[in-house]
């Protein structure tokens, strides 16, 4: 199973950033992958105040129809990093999934913002310019493998990919904007500790570094080991999934049925 | 805040573990610790056949004594690794735990037991000698700081620390003793983690590495960044914990906070 990391160097043009994406996916699906992620935001570099200029619907707008299209013409299913999406009066960090054949299978509204007080920098609220998803995290049970999409802060947050571990997730999928303070921190720690929570592969999907932003997207193994660092640059990465490692983790090390279901859960609190 | 890792040569010989104890607790009370924590199983080496064999009552037993008059006599509050607890016809995997006035303040038995097949070796069950405790991990509110106890492949689950986080600890405290197998791989990544998940210090405690046991006691800070690794050797180390991390990290990225607990839960299933 091959995935392809989409490390985009995202501007501040939407149309350059949408052919952008388009020729990266292309070529990623020219070079034989089944899937394929970009970054979060990736049609307007990170910042809450240029997303109101940006945002779109998600059904019937450019960056759907672009997807969409893209994803059918290279037989690949896309994971669309995400896009500053418009609802009525509010602006969503929204991700679209497509399958193979270009069909629409589901999007997700991220649901934990970014509301930090970093040493040393100013206080960057997320939530001022983005409203919260309050939906639960995606779960694509064939897409082509069974995969479940987070976006970014999302990842801090153990439970939320735990419901997707519960629905038997083979792939972990984090578009993602880590900063130039957190992700040389925490970034790869975070997706390899959730893949090894989770004995599933993790890809996590950044914008290439910038003054803003850290880059370094990754795939992680479901042992929790880094498969693939894609470091600074744009690229299109290809990488291979072997998939027998998720049988051999899980038969290793069974976590799944030594957790101690009959002591906790982790519940949804809405319908 | 100082704080004690006994990373301790266990051996075959009961009398000798407890007495080696001792003098260890006793060294690090003399360097100053406020706090010191003992290995998983440190009455014995681990062994499932070799527990029966020096299984002992919690209240009343060598162990709870030792460790009860050392406590008093360092005026130092120790976590008591763990032994194997004889009560009944069963045998537990318990920490127990002791103010510096050498108060028992509770113990722990371990819940999720290390019931695995690695790559390569014979299938190891804990399960076959150890019975798993129904209760949830310890929080000791005032010892001298909140801490929780959670034991070796506890911390695999993190179900199990979001318990803690909720009660507010500031310090997890594990005692383990990760194999040559998983302990290089995943040792340092999930203590790691934790203490980044819950933005609360993170000491794990191992015996001295030898043929079965990687070592490698390890003290991490709030932000996920190791403050110190033991290495292999025995040895008592006094460690450093800057109290202040723990404030600048909560308010820097206040992951409580932007907790999404309006969404999930992670619900006790067992009063």
């Amino acid at each position: 199973m091959k995935i392809a990391l989409c490390q985009l160097d995202v501007t501040t043009d939407y149309k350059t950033n949408l052919l952008h994406a388009r020729a990266m996916l292309r070529e990623a699906g020219e070079r034989g992958a089944q899937i394929a992620l970009l970054p979060e935001m990736f049609t307007m570099v990170y910042s809450p105040k240029r997303f109101c200029t940006v945002a779109e619907p998600c059904e019937g707008g450019e960056a759907f129809e672009m997807l969409s299209a893209t994803a059918a013409s290279s037989h690949m299913a896309v994971i669309g990093g995400s896009i500053p999406e418009q609802d009525r009066e509010c602006i969503y960090n929204t991700s679209m999934c497509f399958d193979k054949s270009g069909e629409y299978v589901g999007k997700y509204r991220k649901a934990h913002l970014f509301d930090v007080e970093l040493p040393g920098k100013r206080p960057f609220r997320e939530s001022d310019a983005i409203k919260h998803g309050d939906g639960y995290p995606l779960y694509l049970p064939q897409f082509p493998l069974r995969t479940g999409v987070c976006i970014c802060f999302d990842i801090r947050f153990p439970e939320w990919q735990r419901f997707l571990m519960m629905q038997d997730i083979d792939l972990l999928a984090v578009p993602a904007a880590f900063s130039n303070y957190t992700g040389p921190r925490h970034w790869e720690l975070l997706l390899r500790a959730r893949a090894l929570d989770n004995q599933c592969f993790a890809a996590g999907v950044s914008p290439a570094h910038s003054d803003f932003v850290y880059g370094h997207s990754m795939l992680v193994a479901p042992d929790g080991s880094v498969v693939y660092d894609c470091g600074d640059e744009e690229g299109v990465h290809v990488l291979e999934m072997d998939l027998k490692l998720l049988e051999e983790m899980r038969q290793s090390i069974p976590v799944k049925k030594l957790r101690r279901g009959d002591l906790y859960e982790v519940v949804k609190k809405v319908d």
